[in-house]
């Protein structure tokens, strides 16, 4: 059957609008130094989509992203496909030439890359057939590790969405199963191969995040799993839904994970195995970094017995799930 | 856009096949002495849909039920659409005639009917237009108040169950737009107008609950508020989600509330304003029946400050909600 002529699309980008409605002074992201509420974060996110719409994307078309955990790829969850866009976040790891390959596979007609990327964006865009328009994402970090390569586009992220109105009334989706995102393969027995999101695929597995890990209201989240892998999870998304708090780390090792953890309050984090033995290596130095239990998603293989009993007594509660970027990511849970 | 050939339409009857796959053992139901496990309810389920089937029932037909709070009507809200075919709850206060005109209207192929309702049943069936296949609903209760009036149908439900098929091979729906439930209004201002439930409606609301109210796992939900009424706000199909037991009350007065509550260690209830008057009737002579918190939703005009405090001071937390017949129950939340 068609749908209904006047139905509303599922999407995961009206998440946001009723939380920034509800509880528009409660903390949506913090980044280092930075702070927006999501009232604050839903004008941003319309800018972008706005700026974007300003420089002649439009519905279908891509949009690049290479960037750690932040700001930046948190809002391009949002705002891109509130142009009615498709986001394409890209595996920070990858060499330039598989970069190349997929900036010209997706056709990109914009790439927001951090300046920790340069070098290799630098050589990529000189490779690939693709040419989108370059925007900086220029981050003044006191991080002494966070390399700060040349400025490869026309502007600045900041000063890009100064470009856009903060009031924008954004493009829902004109079908549920038009594309979200684009996400590539790491292209272990090939080149990356495409995978395309959906509007309702990802609306429906970031309400399954929740309900089958059960989280409350209002959790507090760290990301140490990327954004740019299978869309973090859809959990983007997924916080929208209970209004929670996404803590970004640009650089995750064993003290910075401690450190948020005990600063933020965090409630909640999913990390592939070896963020567990980051937690277990702070612990052991710092102590618990928190009074609370914190719940721990891992996927991968299930994690030894050990490093779960190990686990449990840091203050941690680990549940085990399994997926795949074709699978929006948690496809199964071990109940 | 059409959906894509190979979709799966959403529908909160599937949720009863994965409770049932992951969690036999759980208690699905608990309704006076009787007790069904989630492997038992979705046999159970799947018999009476076999049965419908063998009966003639098909795709768009509607099967209505005249029941208190137990079983049979928790059944019918997977069995029916099990079988394809579209639940039609009647309030069980309504008069002989407007029983009459409900069948008739909803042209009702099939009529489960409690004993307790023969009275007005036999009286309905001289006068409508319809006429249904009867199938008596005859509960061996102990409960004195329990009138049981005479059998009118050829068979009573637990024998017509015994025609299925505890395997049977359900009919997901073909569409998810497509019917699962025709619910009346109360005709306050006229003939009571029915309105259409859809499958995707009902899994989105059935979801929605879980998530505005943050239930977590395993609830035990007491059933004070009629199923009849609104397809009790899609908790029927809710508790399935997130495997919780539902606990089913035949009479509902303030020392079966209280018993309940303290005998199966209720986390969970919704109800209209006067169920907080019976709870705190039950707190005065009884005491407090949990030593937990109880979370109890109610809707209708906003409770008195007064009300809300002494329900505190007993144990409960309440949450307020709103919502129509239109709108598959609570459509808004006080967050």
């Amino acid at each position: 059957m068609k749908n209904p002529a006047n139905y509303q699309p599922l999407t995961p980008i009206h998440f946001l609008q009723r939380a920034a409605a509800v509880y528009p002074e409660h903390t949506a992201v913090i980044d280092g130094d930075r702070r927006y509420s999501y009232a604050e974060l839903y004008r941003r996110c319309r800018r972008l989509a706005s700026a974007l719409r300003g420089r002649g994307v439009g519905r279908g078309d891509t949009v690049s992203i290479l960037a750690p955990n932040g700001v930046a790829i948190l809002e391009a969850h949002y705002g891109v496909p509130m142009a009615g866009a498709v986001l394409n976040t890209i595996n920070t790891r990858l060499d330039a030439e598989t970069v190349a390959f997929i900036l010209g596979h997706a056709e990109s007609k914009m790439l927001l890359t951090d300046r920790e990327q340069s070098d290799t964006v630098r050589k990529a865009l000189a490779m690939t057939s693709s040419k989108p328009v370059v925007m900086d994402i220029d981050i003044d970090t006191d991080d002494p590790a966070a390399a700060r390569g040349e400025l490869l586009g026309g502007k600045d992220y900041e000063t890009f969405l100064k470009e856009g109105d903060p009031g924008f009334d954004w493009l829902w989706p004109e079908d549920e199963w038009d594309a979200i995102s684009l996400n590539y393969t790491s292209g272990t027995t090939g080149k990356p191969k495409g995978v395309v999101y959906h509007h309702r695929g990802a609306a429906l597995l970031a309400l399954g995040n929740l309900l089958s890990w059960h989280i409350p209201a209002h959790p507090v989240y760290l990301w140490t799993l990327p954004m740019f892998h299978a869309n973090g999870w859809c959990f983007p998304w997924s916080l929208s839904i209970n209004v929670g708090t996404h803590v970004c780390l640009r650089r995750v090792d064993p003290g910075s994970i401690h450190e948020a953890i005990r600063r933020h309050g965090v409630t909640h984090l999913c990390g592939a195995p070896i963020i567990m033995q980051f937690i277990l290596d702070a612990v052991e130095t710092l102590g618990r970094p928190s009074e609370r239990v914190v719940e721990m998603a891992t996927a991968a293989a299930p994690p030894p017995a050990a490093t779960l009993g190990a686990m449990e007594e840091a203050g941690f509660h680990v549940t085990h799930l399994y997926g795949l970027t074709e699978t929006y990511g948690p496809a199964v849970v071990n109940a």
